[in-house]
């Protein structure tokens, strides 16, 4: 294949995943078929099979992409010349900001999803672990400084990430604000105590009253 | 009513919810009717309205009982002369192992929950509150004891109880082994440090060797 015809492919399948998402969110994923995706994109149904072999493959395609904005956005914070204890709160309130954007009060968004975590796991599980990782670098950042104490990096991320799955959750999510609990701002202060330094004092940590 | 005839009808409603129970596990919440209870039971359906006036009333009973027998074990636990810690570890796994006994692998008793946390929703919170409470208990004791820092108990309670709902929530419950995450210990680990005394001495506390 040549450049032009990869990226030719690479922008078809684009405006199909597009096209889908806009559809999924109007109609429903149950109820959009290939030939409604072709229809709008003005081509046969065989054309739009020459991209994606399945409406199963276009609706990972599109959960992907969804997942995909969040995971742009996260790693933008992680990447911030900022304290760790910051971007780990700007991190989490984020994701959980994107995620309710995308999963509250849309029905038909919210069958997607439901969906996806049956039907494509492996993407689902792809998307935590790379959430996880970022959770984790920062995490990571944040001992090297002496602002957390984590001896054990990735189960400290994944502890994080499962204490904060009722703000991040999709179908936890559109239920955060009429089920009793925290605020996403106590929750997050919880976690960071519990990666706080500890009390017991080591060679490397500074005095108590200078923490 | 005489105290006999109100023992009587107390022994009625039980024995209603015992089958209710049990036909709701083998045939469904859905297709179970009235006429079915009342059936196994030898009386007439208008017999068994005497005592629930709604399908919906009995599923709420046999959703009470469910969660009051989690409720139980629970205070057995907190009343325990052990260290806070102690409890509250105890007590998150028995939450945890209860809650799965009940609600995995057994779809049936599943679509019960489901249609508990849609249409009984303030059984539920009833729920929530009271095992919340208790965790708050542990929580105090610790606290008064030295064992835990709380400014604010009944938010560390009810942080606490967000942080496990990834072990607690019928609807998670089942996916626990299947999904990436910390096992249970690890988790309640994490929860205990964010509970653990601070860095920062006061005159109330421990020396730090002590803690």
């Amino acid at each position: 294949m040549t450049l032009a015809a990869e990226h030719l492919e690479v922008d078809m399948r684009e405006r199909v995943l597009v096209v889908a998402e806009r559809l999924f969110r109007e109609i429903g994923y149950q109820k959009t078929t290939v030939a409604d995706i072709a229809k709008v994109m003005r081509m046969s149904p065989a054309n739009v099979y020459r991209f994606f072999d399945s409406k199963k493959a276009i609706h990972e395609g599109v959960a992907r992409r969804l997942m995909g904005e969040v995971e742009t956005a996260a790693e933008t914070i992680v990447r911030r010349a900022e304290p760790a204890t910051q971007r780990l709160r700007d991190l989490l309130t984020t994701i959980h900001r994107m995620n309710a954007e995308r999963y509250v009060g849309d029905a038909k968004l919210h069958e997607m999803v439901a969906i996806a975590m049956e039907q494509s796991w492996d993407v689902c599980v792809a998307h935590f672990e790379r959430i996880t990782g970022m959770i984790g670098a920062v995490i990571a950042d944040g001992k090297s400084g002496g602002e957390f104490n984590a001896p054990d990096v990735p189960l400290a991320a994944t502890c994080t990430c499962t204490a904060m799955i009722h703000f991040f959750h999709p179908q936890l999510i559109a239920h955060v604000d009429e089920k009793p609990g925290p605020t996403i701002d106590q929750m997050i202060d919880f976690v960071l105590a519990a990666l706080a330094p500890r009390s017991a004092p080591t060679p490397a940590s500074p005095p108590a009253n200078q923490r």
